[in-house]
């Protein structure tokens, strides 16, 4: 039981979007895909759902293409940025016809998040803001009774609280029913303690497929006077700098060299998620960060 | 030197959106305005930079009121979510149009800023992304010669390396030349560090109106076993709570009664500025909270 990418390969108008991705999506595991604007995010979901066809390359659900195969995307939901919604029809309207898309629809859950989130049931669709179209495909993507959930930007537009509610419910519809989440956002932070898994996504390959704990703990900052800092972390693999007050830090992803002692002027702590994606995705970290 | 805002009322349809609104704004300053979707605070600042009238109050900069004042009109400049720019042109034209319109506009900073968040000089404005056009607006916000800066919602559609620059460059820009910046955002936490004073809008009302530390001086999360935080925080002014794993988490925003022993089994931490903005602003708490 998984999703498996297989050398999934994308290009547009002769510019590679997606190179040669493999992946393995596990069942009832809540999974963060990161990556920077352009960096192919949506265009593997949408390749994973099949709204897309690859250039090459297959998905399967435990071992069946998921193209074409209705078996197999009823069993996926993606929400997206697209709104494939009408735009006169009413929020309870479009319940319904979700309920009868998808045989095992959870109605009442959705009238109740749709209470707590303030969204009027009667509103039109193409009424809504921006952050209450995001929360009505929240509802349904909370809703909808598959055992894989793919959910991009899903915080587009919403505020602190809205968005603290979301991620509350998300953990509780998990606790009420496993199953798997693959949540692509650019707020980090706010997501790193919710997802067990994590892949980023950077120029159009795969830098990063591990358990958030492992790749956290790989994940360091090294502070202190700027020579004693370059002694300590000369030949580990370094993925930026910054200088703050007078004091240099280094960020090195991998392992340390336990042999080294640590000076008494230096500090290793951990980065958090956030920081480490900005660190490795930066590409133009040369000419950003000088600033005077 | 400075804004004031006194007794600035607005409604639209007979609806109240701002409640009679006193504010200082001081020059050289970094402020954060936080508020809810649909609190107002897009209505204030087009009020403060009189795109839009006010029903009742007046605005004052330096004791002149700013309606129709072209002086004090041309010492603010305000960065919103609405696209004033022509779409054909381009994003070098537009910072030309801009520099003769503003005497002082550092066009070689805006230069420097484009390349380092990768903006083509040479692209029409109404063919950039979201996260572009925010960028596009946000080096003007940096680059024009005035005193006070009102950004709202400067980071939509930014992926989170270019926030962080976007952070950087802030401070940067500040240290070169001191001025105002009154910053209106939903990610609060990520401009906790950088806001000396915050306002916070709540019920079409200012409910916070301080410096960052001192408000979180005052803002008290007690953890523990139910019935010894209940004890603890007995009439102390309560303003959320969360249950995680058997622990009991009980938010205080105030001052602790001194008198009262901590209990062993009881820990009082401080609340972050994110956590601090829901408990406070959560008008549907009983409902929110209400998940199994």
């Amino acid at each position: 039981m998984s999703i498996e990418i297989k050398g999934v390969h994308q290009a547009f108008h002769g510019k590679v979007v997606l190179d040669n991705l493999n992946l393995t999506i596990e069942p009832n595991k809540i999974y963060g895909l990161l990556g920077r604007n352009g960096a192919g995010k949506s265009t593997l979901l949408n390749i994973i759902s099949d709204r897309v066809p690859a250039r090459s390359g297959a998905v399967t659900m435990d071992g069946q293409s998921v193209h074409e195969n209705n078996a197999a995307l009823g069993n996926l939901y993606l929400m997206s940025e697209v709104n494939l919604y009408p735009p006169r029809n009413k929020v309870d309207q479009l319940f319904k016809k979700t309920a009868n898309f998808y045989g095992g629809f959870d109605t009442a859950y959705a009238h109740r998040l749709a209470g707590e989130f303030g969204l009027d049931l009667n509103a039109r669709f193409g009424k809504l803001s921006t952050g209450y179209r995001s929360i009505f495909k929240l509802i349904i993507a909370l809703c909808v009774p598959v055992d894989y959930v793919f959910l991009d930007e899903p915080v587009l537009g919403l505020d602190a609280n809205h968005r603290d509610l979301f991620y509350q419910e998300l953990l509780s519809a998990y606790g009420e029913r496993p199953r798997t989440f693959v949540i692509s956002t650019h707020l980090i932070e706010e997501v790193a303690n919710l997802i067990e898994h994590v892949f980023v996504l950077d120029d159009h390959r795969i830098i990063i497929n591990g358990d958030v704990s492992d790749v956290l703990a790989k994940a360091y900052a090294i502070s202190g006077p700027q020579a004693d800092v370059d002694r300590y972390t000369a030949g580990l693999n370094i993925i930026g700098a910054d200088h703050l007050a007078g004091i240099a830090v280094t960020y090195v992803y991998g392992t340390l060299d336990n042999s080294r002692p640590i000076p008494d002027t230096v500090q290793v702590a951990n980065q958090d998620l956030q920081k480490l994606f900005i660190n490795l995705t930066n590409t133009t970290k040369e000419v950003s960060t000088n600033v005077n």
